[in-house]
């Protein structure tokens, strides 16, 4: 999962507004599609990002499209590799 | 979001591997789709859960359907209602 494409939300520690911000940003800046991406934990907030946009913001925002997925990471104490889970949620207007 | 469909998997605390064989169990009793729900932080179990039976279990499993929504959840600690995400993961085989 790239961490880092155009017209993708990558979704971190940050407070949640922080990315919802992100994300219309971006859809103002004239994308008509905005992928917000997560891993672990983060999973969850990816969905609160998602379901915040088109419940509060943009209502004519649908949900395209939602992929699962798993990735091999190091972790964080000790480094032995472990599969994460991972979640790709592209949000269309 | 019902929790009690029958060909239904509510992902709770529990460890994960208890879910993985509720779903092994009734693809085995002859489902030939299974659903995984959670709410909140158990989002990203749901995911694990999904993923665990796909790579290791059952090889043919695939991920027919995610659906992402919300719910209005009375909180734990005071009884005010507030947003939780939810997912549900439909397998197929």
């Amino acid at each position: 999962m790239a961490e880092d494409d155009a017209n993708s939300v990558f979704i971190g520690r940050k407070p949640i507004m922080n990315y919802v911000l992100a994300c219309m940003t971006l859809f103002q800046g004239g994308s008509s599609e905005v992928c917000i991406k997560a891993r672990g934990m983060a999973v969850s907030r990816a969905i609160d990002v998602a379901e915040i946009i088109r419940r509060r913001f943009i209502l004519d925002a649908t949900v395209k499209d939602v992929k699962i997925g798993t990735e091999l990471l190091p972790s964080r104490e000790r480094g032995i590799p472990t599969n994460v889970s991972t979640i790709e949620v592209i949000l269309t207007r």
